[in-house]
């Protein structure tokens, strides 16, 4: 909690720089609770995500403005998993006196940038002083209709795998920026595109709530602790199992790189590797199609086929001919 | 984080001692987010608290049952100021290593038992390790039918201010804690009901929503920081003043006598004191008789009269006659 300024003065200081709320939040901050008027025939979606300094970001190479965004952005992967679309957000600060108003302010750049991407409306929240790390908690509320919601458990044997974006680049962002603990970039376009993926992660709410709006995907999680954890998590929650082929894995020519310069194995990183908020879809057989058609209307966002879903129960990666079991996925413990 | 599971582990701990989810709550614990089905011609309702280990309670002193059971109260108590219902929660822990899978479990059985007394769906949430000290967010959602939410800012001068159940019980029992740091309660009975005011607070959420739905308050907010600072928030959300008249406090004898000991002023204690999870409300002088019909309803909640909204935007104590700035309230910081 910054010494020179108290809990209502840096509410107000964080208030005036996020975005106005539209006209459904009927009471916003600065009352015991919001009050916020449901979007008509959808069904609310509901997610919560905590950053803590020292785990989940290095201050040494991430600016509070990127954790601020990061903060936002980890729930909204959350919800276009879900193939829903965000709408409010309530912010949770527990700060410690090494967080000075400018911190703060940077945080809040970061933060009323993301939400204003995405159209959230910042209804409440929460400020506290610690004795610790900084703790950031966000939790976000997003809309979909019934039966258009995308869970993890929908996979069906046959159903193709498909990744949205890339796998790889922000392990090997954060893999460089730990060689080089600085708020710069590198100079090699590539490698700053990974820096930037693991410093600033772009959440698929458009692709996602384009698959959901359209039930072409029968299961969909976000790869928030990588690849590997994803396709393992989908096919147990599903009862299946999945085959992924490692040389369709979409790893930028960059991060390759770096796994290869470290000595480390490039296929088994990008797999195992977390922070890649991109898209695990499952699509059957019958909405092939339909996929291909939405991928058209994602504005880039690049779709790879990487695998399937198997009757087996077994999570494998094949390459080279050669089967092996998936690698365990990011764990921060 | 307990050092011998993991967080899925952990989830699935937690997760067997929390109640069973009703049918609305259509994806609960386990996907990327939940899905939530709204409640009929109802508006939501939006809050988040958080607790950190040293600045909001100490270990010594407050079990983790009681930790677990006060996450939920505090925005149980933010929802009744609002006259509100709750229905769903998110909870977020960091924990540090000393945490055990015991203190998880006990914290667990404080968070259920709240969960189960209020209809609470626990429909979310998330772990992660901290170096620092344990932090428990928790987000409430609630439902309160359109033109029924409580606001701080409806106080017309003229309106009466009540204040339901009684004040300064909690930081009675904290100082006596504080004097004899141990689980243990006191022998006397008045003494150990202001320590559990202090450990396990009951929100008023029946009292509120009755309020709410018979419109019988102008204004409302919740006690968590004290009467002296819900009278001065009330007062300027609504463009008031307020008198309050120190010698009707509900103050407890037994608290009474703890603030005497220690050479501090009643009143002043009492109002100023935090974590009374009471409401303050506004009642226009139409609403009394209604105002009094919903005490008999209230369950033996006592609502007292304490003083008044008025024209003059001063917040004003007077005892004895004379009339003082009503204290500052009680700040973490």
């Amino acid at each position: 909690m910054p010494a020179e300024t108290g809990e209502q003065a840096l509410i107000a200081r964080i208030r005036e720089r996020l975005p106005t709320s539209p006209e459904w939040v009927r009471v916003g901050i600065g009352d015991d609770a919001a009050v916020v008027e449901a979007e008509r025939s959808t069904f609310e979606v509901l997610t919560t995500d905590t950053l803590v300094e020292g785990i989940h970001w290095d201050p040494r190479f991430c600016s509070p403005a990127d954790v601020g965004h990061k903060s936002l952005t980890v729930n909204l992967s959350d919800l276009a998993a879900m193939g829903a679309k965000p709408r409010a957000a309530l912010l949770s600060l527990s700060l410690p006196s090494s967080w000075t108003r400018d911190t703060v302010d940077g945080f809040t750049e970061g933060f009323a940038a993301a939400a204003r991407e995405h159209g959230v409306a910042v209804v409440g929240g929460n400020i506290t002083a610690t004795r610790g790390p900084a703790v950031i908690n966000v939790t976000l509320t997003g809309s979909v209709r019934p039966r258009r919601a995308l869970l993890r458990s929908g996979a069906r044997a046959g159903d193709a795998l498909y990744v949205t974006g890339s796998v790889g680049a922000a392990l090997a962002g954060l893999l460089w920026l730990q060689d080089h603990p600085s708020p710069g970039e590198p100079a090699d376009p590539g490698l700053a595109e990974c820096v930037r993926r693991y410093r600033r992660p772009v959440p698929r709410v458009r692709i996602g709530s384009l698959f959901g709006r359209n039930r072409a995907a029968s299961a969909c999680m976000d790869l928030s602790d990588g690849l590997a954890d994803a396709v393992r998590q989908v096919a147990e929650a599903s009862g299946t199992g999945a085959r992924i082929i490692g040389e369709q894995l979409p790893i930028p020519p960059a991060a390759r790189e770096v796994f290869e310069a470290r000595g480390k194995d490039p296929i088994l990183s990008a797999a195992a590797g977390g922070d890649d908020y991109e898209l695990l879809l499952a699509v059957p057989p019958r909405k092939k199609r339909a996929a291909e058609a939405l991928q058209r209307l994602s504005r880039g966002v690049p779709l790879t086929l990487i695998g399937e879903v198997t009757g087996d129960g077994r999570t494998v990666l094949v390459r080279g001919g050669q089967v092996e079991e998936i690698p365990q996925g990011f764990s921060h413990f």
